[in-house]
């Protein structure tokens, strides 16, 4: 019986261990997305630079948690449970990963339009955006921190929001092209960016719908949320 | 003995049953990707609308596969290969369910196109892209089928040459909108399709990768494949 509750502390510190891990993976990743916000809106191409090339540890930790979860399961066994939670985890962190791809695209994007000598001045307009998105990404963390999943349903449902934003963006944007036709290869780069953070805002979503799964063992991730 | 074989046989046949539901779902998304290739090039409007409204059965077909993974390690508690293998497959479908999102998107921006008055007459150009992009997902898939680490290498090197003519298409359109900057929204949609289809590619690419993580159990998801 104590050698029971030896084997059951020590698989509860591991999956905790992982737990931990994973949101250690995602204040990576929220710092990375916070970075090429910036970067972007005040056109700082040290500061997209230093996002560009620091995704390789975000990269670096999802493979470590993969194999930390692998490991797990072969040694523990799960119940159904905490196979949930593992299977969930898996997935979470692909999204964080693909999040840090985009947040590294934005930071390549940026160091390109620092190097073009078009005068746009459209990065004040993304800013609502990126705000939307860094919000949107913080709570569907904390959602899963805590696994709440009334947080869950209720961030998934704001991701319409991202899109109406934007939508809102793209029309300015086109516009802007229109007029300064010229310009037109430098604002695409700009509409890159917009499309990144929106993408960022989808895949927060995705993580929100997990928590929905994981707690509630019922799939949501193909319905509607609301 | 006996019990023991027969758990065995109907633990393989489990194992093969999921196997067979990744290449069953891996079909459904090659046959959506190339109706939305077809609708966006030809401009048929009938295809396009098809492509959009059946992207829910490639979501409920993930749901089905990531179940039976949970099933399968639950009751079968799987050793250290076939674990890998279900992991594998976890991450594998991810990537076709959201290859079957991008199909989607071209549908739905492919009626948008149709519905439009502007005529840009550019869709002849995405077709060599179109091409590429449905040979990478056809010998990605075809190397899971066959776990072939060789092609699965040799395939994920080729998403480069999907990346260069993406940019190649891309001038093509951005000299286009200079030109005639009042066709500008509707040439944005044609370049939304050919993004969607750059990404088709990224993910084929990343199905390569599992393949080899699967079986050499080297993780090369975020390494140079060359």
């Amino acid at each position: 019986m104590e050698t029971q509750q030896h084997i059951s502390r020590q698989y509860n510190q591991e999956l905790e261990s992982v737990k931990s891990k994973v949101l250690k993976m995602g204040g990576m990743v929220e710092d990375q997305v916070e970075k090429s916000i910036s970067a972007l809106i005040e056109q700082n191409s040290e500061l997209a630079k230093e996002v560009a090339e620091s995704d390789y540890k975000i990269n670096k930790i999802e493979v470590e948690i993969d194999e930390s979860c692998a490991q797990l399961i072969a040694k523990r066994q799960p119940a159904a449970g905490d196979l949930r939670l593992i299977i969930a985890i898996i997935k979470v962190i692909t999204d964080l990963e693909r999040i840090g791809d985009e947040a590294e695209k934005i930071g390549r994007y940026t160091q390109k339009l620092t190097s073009m000598k078009d005068e746009v001045n459209m990065y004040a307009e993304l800013s609502r955006l990126g705000d939307k998105v860094i919000t949107i990404l913080r709570d569907a963390l904390d959602a899963f921190a805590r696994m709440d999943v009334e947080q869950a349903i209720r961030i998934a449902g704001t991701d319409r929001q991202i899109d109406e934003e934007f939508e809102r963006v793209s029309r300015i944007l086109v516009t802007h092209m229109m007029e300064n036709p010229r310009n037109i290869k430098t604002m695409l780069h700009v509409i890159w960016c917009a499309r990144a953070l929106e993408r960022i805002g989808d895949h927060a979503q995705n993580v929100c719908e997990y928590v929905v799964y994981l707690v509630k063992g019922q799939d949501v991730r193909h319905m509607e949320l609301e």
